[in-house]
């Protein structure tokens, strides 16, 4: 780490800095391949990923909380509170936010070269998952469930909104995250690696009825109005947690969680 | 129902309106007793409930759009849509809140006196849980998981926050959702009760591996630091979702999901 400490921290006004704030867009992303990841979850997640981290801000005080995981960065920059305001997303910013590159999923699978059967066993599809936080809890779930990928289908928010990020404390750097326009092709690419395709949906068979133990590709619909019912159709099965009470369904993150350790139970019993 | 139709709807400047909105604050709910719940679904739960709905209040908009919903209402006053902004938590109004009475258990239990054996078998109780959206989470899942009751307990925030409704999606209205100051004293109700109590934190013995048949409480620390140990050491035992990746922890109503469920398979299985 090159901490340039001497330096007084950069205000809001930094030219470079009012450059930063843009990536809250997501073109702005997509057009420069860079993203900020924000707290020390995402940081630490971040610095894990050989080549991710171009530099990181933080704010006097945060350099020093964070000396131990900063010692890794490739460069610190310090900022002043209202600058940090301005690259975080959160309310309370914890005061350390990395400068990183689009994540490749070769660079994310580079720990997973050294198992040889690269067969994925586990893999969650979100179709037209709107709402960042919904989509980081999931990429959250499906990495603590073990989950070889997961695909942000259709119309999904990116993987690199920063509400994404902070929501996967870190889990977005975990595993491959990928993003596939057309959900009917991740359906194909998923069976095509030979993964039997559930849809997560009401009116299915049992979740605890159904035979789990095979790779599986769980898809996840829209948090309003779920799967459409073309996408169920290329399903293999639909199946739904059963309800033994008198609410109606489950939030999306809640069933992916269910859902995805039901799966995991079965694959490793 | 009595809809005022002829009225004109009420304006924000309303004095009755403006003493409505104070029921945010929970001050102010728990001296009159008194709470708002906003939206079809919740409004709905509200109805469902005897005598806990005094009067919706709906725009001429929404009145239309859910007649039938508000067909079951004692009384629909119209108000418009900046009255209904300032009535509703949320920042895209459905139109429709409910004016309700503080639930009574035993009003949410009618449906279970018919019911012989009141032994519960599942309960869920949120120590220091703080989030609103979390605690409705909780409940939702409690709900969907056929769980006798949800207990908050500690600092945790009370049932009828607008947050928590919201996020209950009705829930609350569905099961027994009771308040106890003291967490020790929920934990030594539950054991009375012939529960046994699982604290869920980190560093347990593994869910999968817990014999779950058995009338069960569920212990779920706050969102940030856990269980405090005291409160863990009163629980019978300490109970983990194993985590198979590479993230630290599941968030709070995602880890309560997979609890609620793993007991609620073992029970029915």
């Amino acid at each position: 780490m090159e901490l340039v400490e001497t330096m007084t921290p950069l205000a809001a006004s930094n030219a470079r800095l009012k450059e930063l704030r843009k990536l809250s867009r997501r073109s702005e992303r997509s057009e420069r391949r860079l993203f900020l990841a924000d707290g020390p979850k995402a940081v630490e997640g971040a610095l894990g990923v050989p080549d991710c981290v171009v530099e990181v801000f933080a704010t006097p005080t945060a350099a020093e909380q964070y000396a131990g995981l900063l010692a890794a960065a490739p460069t610190v920059t310090l900022v002043d509170d209202r600058a940090m305001a301005g690259l975080s997303d959160s309310v309370t910013p914890a005061g350390v936010v990395a400068l990183c590159r689009f994540l490749e999923p070769s660079l994310v699978e580079e720990g997973r070269q050294a198992r040889p059967d690269t067969t994925p066993r586990l893999v969650a599809v979100c179709a037209d998952v709107r709402d960042p936080g919904n989509a980081g809890t999931v990429i959250r779930c499906a990495d603590a469930a073990g989950a070889d990928a997961v695909v942000l289908a259709g119309d999904s928010v990116d993987r690199y909104n920063p509400k994404t990020i902070r929501a996967s404390v870190g889990s977005v750097f975990h595993l491959p995250v990928t993003t596939e326009r057309d959900p009917f092709a991740a359906v194909a690419a998923a069976r095509a690696a030979g993964l039997t395709v559930l849809a997560a949906d009401m009116d299915g068979e049992s979740l605890f009825e159904t035979d789990l133990t095979g790779p599986t590709a769980w898809m996840f619909g829209n948090e309003a109005w779920g799967l459409p019912d073309a996408l169920r159709g290329a399903a293999d099965r639909v199946v739904s947690i059963p309800i033994y009470g008198r609410a109606e369904s489950l939030n999306l993150s809640t069933a992916a969680a269910v859902c995805l350790y039901a799966s995991a139970r079965a694959q490793r019993a």
